[in-house]
């Protein structure tokens, strides 16, 4: 179970009420049985919840004590005697909604904290929680039930919507959230883009006069850097999900439901469509459109258009299978170039 | 216009201001006709001033409604009538140079605030203001007309020189800093390099007892680290404008007005000379010399020192031209060995 | 010397005195001779102490006025006459001893400074230092000597062994750290991992349960990330070193002595033997296992397991013969299909 001295478990739950919970079908087992934690396959017990989400791990949900488990129908027939089972076509979903329920996300007692610096003129909605050391600045506008973390800074006319949490040592300024957001430690929303008239003589700096836009149900990872637009607004669509260390520069605007993940850099004026995914450590170049659903693997070179729905990889980057292609095709070449391949012993 | 919740517009200004403040000559219109703001050239209106910066928008120049627009004198023949015209050799520059007349940097109120802690023994110059939860330690000295954001920290002995600006939750120890520098959010600087006498019995720790040194009208941006020298030190070059994520080890120098993107990475006693570029997510490895003027394409890894002037690429990096025409052999050597392109059909 | 604003330094000590702290042998020179202070070979001076730690630097050292050195016993003939010699099979340790002598690591005196705000369910141990801002929050428990500096947040139920630094502004939630452990400025540890049901419908956020656990004497580099767990624990074995800008995801283990190098990411799950070293900007694909000792270039792109002891660079990382194998024919086909190579002039 998770450790006490920071997670406060619920439940325990019957497994009709874990059953609607993860809008899952209970297909073998006593629906007023309890449970009262969930598990990995691996350790869990007569009263944990575990899942089956990868094939890979069949032998695993073969061998699992665990008294209930979420699998897919396809898999149920592999269930040991004597485990409970929930049904979905989404196990990995249906277990995060249980997973959930058990470990409901934190709503810390409302109230401003010794400490805490919050502007006569900013305004804060019903609920809202401020950390010790926290600055809320002029003219700032915080909906209900906000977590502002501990020495987090909120800039001037800030706008958050309802349910943001930002996290301890956040900054923020020149931007407006929506609601459920989620925002980690040590974000930076809104400074200046990196915007330069460039020359021998120096480089002259360009006012960067837009804002940061973020959408609703974004989360926004550890140490991730989103500058404001030059003039248009950098933009992130709702339900992006922003992983740690990621640059995003000005202008920039992500569509809906875009995964970036870890150490990602998004050049300036770049835009990628609806629900793009890309890897850790890609590199897009600025002013590319990326369409809706394109994939980009890991450590990738973004520097062309990419179309919607396409998969790419590689510096530059190229059609995934071509990418693969290429790596195969250099290592054979090497291997026949070896001159130790070419004696006849 | 910029939202005026987090930008303050100045002017009107004439046209013959603002052809003074941008050093362009007025070549078509009226310098008495006022005009009240900048604009994109598409959604420019007749009292905005817009500019013309690079051929691929002329299009968009012809077609524009903005009431002056700054442009080349070779382009100036393609605008549209009714259009006013700033000529500049150097028309982004010229631009930045208006934007920054209607946009000024803002000047806050000089003031400690409430929640600040100055220690008594640090010095602060006239007209600095004092964010809440900034912190000041002992024996700071900060110059004139500073501004030290929310929850900053300035540690022991630290020099700042007039005008600087440091962003909400940056922090700096151990470094000299010059004047006009602009430290974005989440900076850290002058904290120990990574310096270990490595071995199988543990890694002992070398004593970092080297400074930062940043110069004049040197940008540094957000949650960018900094590290201090081993015993000689760091080094920023007036001038240099450095990007969000960059990690800059002990022992680095870098000359007057380089550019350096996004997450790049210098490794520790590498010296970049004047002017240098590199784009983003570079990596340079220890004890490089790199010359004045090289350029550095994105993603590149450099393994060995750069001659003055030179473009390179790659990873390893090797002459930009060498690098793009490795990329195409191997594509093509690709191409040619696909089975279904030998068929005939 | 050191700059005194920010540096003490202690001593003089005698050749004797140091040879012990050095582990080393003093092989030529008065026991009794007093040294002031540490420098490089060159400008060292007749009362500093210097090493010589890569053949690289014989002739300076040859060339040197340093009163004594540290030097490896096969180079001690190349001493120029009137240089002190202290031998030692490892220079470079026994002069990072002889270093941490004259600058030892300041102890700050005990006590809670104005301005930071500590839990009354918290407890601190005897001798520890709060700077002004830092945040002890609910139920923290940290060891003796702690240093938390200013601006920093250690957050609910964190729990801090002794003689631990927290760099300002860094922030600790989910976590158990070990004794002597230096966390840098700007450091995110026990945060969310980046866990999701993704889908069209949206991506569903997974409860992170696990923490962070951190062994003894442990350096994480400043805006380094680390996240917890999602169930089981993100683990860093005793001993390891992280550089600056290093992302660790969930459930990622790292065994003992690990030396992580400037903005490597490692992905969710992957698992790090002993002594395990990755070279700056690295990534690790998840759910791997790399074997202890291995040795990863810098850049690299780890899609594979690694075998313990192997070297391994290229993207994908490959053995770093072949990558370089490859590197190099690439280079030679470009070469040769060079169209004027072909001329006959």
């Amino acid at each position: 179970m998770a450790d006490p001295r920071f997670f406060l478990r619920a439940g325990p739950f019957s497994l009709d009420e874990l059953a609607a919970v993860a809008e899952a079908e209970l297909s073998r087992g006593d629906g007023a049985r309890m449970f009262s934690d969930v598990s990995p396959l691996g350790g869990a017990g007569a009263d944990h919840v575990s899942f089956l989400d990868n094939k890979k791990y069949v032998s695993e949900f073969m061998a699992s004590s665990a008294g209930a488990c979420v699998v897919h129908p396809d898999l149920a027939s592999r269930a040991p005697e004597g485990m409970d089972l929930l049904l979905s076509p989404d196990p990995y979903r249906a277990y995060a909604r249980i997973a959930a329920a058990f470990y409901p996300f934190p709503k810390p007692e409302a109230g401003i904290s010794e400490g805490a610096v919050v502007a006569d003129s900013a305004k804060t909605g019903d609920g809202c929680r401020i950390e010790p050391g926290a600055v809320i600045m002029d003219n700032a506008v915080i909906g209900r039930g906000n977590w502002i973390g501990a020495n987090a800074v909120i800039g001037s006319g800030v706008v958050l919507g309802d349910d943001v949490i930002v996290g301890p040592g956040a900054t923020l300024s020149h931007c407006i959230v929506g609601s459920r957001v989620m925002i980690h430690p040590g974000v930076r929303i809104g400074q200046d883009g990196f915007g330069f008239a460039m020359g021998p003589q120096g480089h002259l700096k360009v006012p960067q006069i837009g804002r940061v836009i973020v959408g609703n149900d974004v989360e926004i990872g550890a140490n991730t850097t989103i500058d404001r637009g030059t003039g248009p607004d950098t933009i992130i669509g709702d339900g992006c999900k922003i992983d740690n260390l990621v640059q995003i520069a000005h202008n920039v605007q992500l569509g809906r439901g875009c995964i970036i993940v870890a150490q990602v850099g998004i050049s300036g004026s770049t835009k990628l469509g609806d629900f793009v995914a890309a890897g850790g450590q890609v590199g897009f170049a600025g002013h590319l459109n990326v369409g809706a659903g394109a994939q980009v693997a890991a450590k990738s070179g973004v520097m062309r258009d990419i179309a919607p729905g396409m998969t790419v990889g590689g510096i530059p980057a190229q059609p995934i299978k071509e990418f693969w292609r290429q790596t195969a095709l250099l290592q054979k070449l090497s291997r026949d170039s070896k001159p130790d391949r070419n004696k006849k012993p």
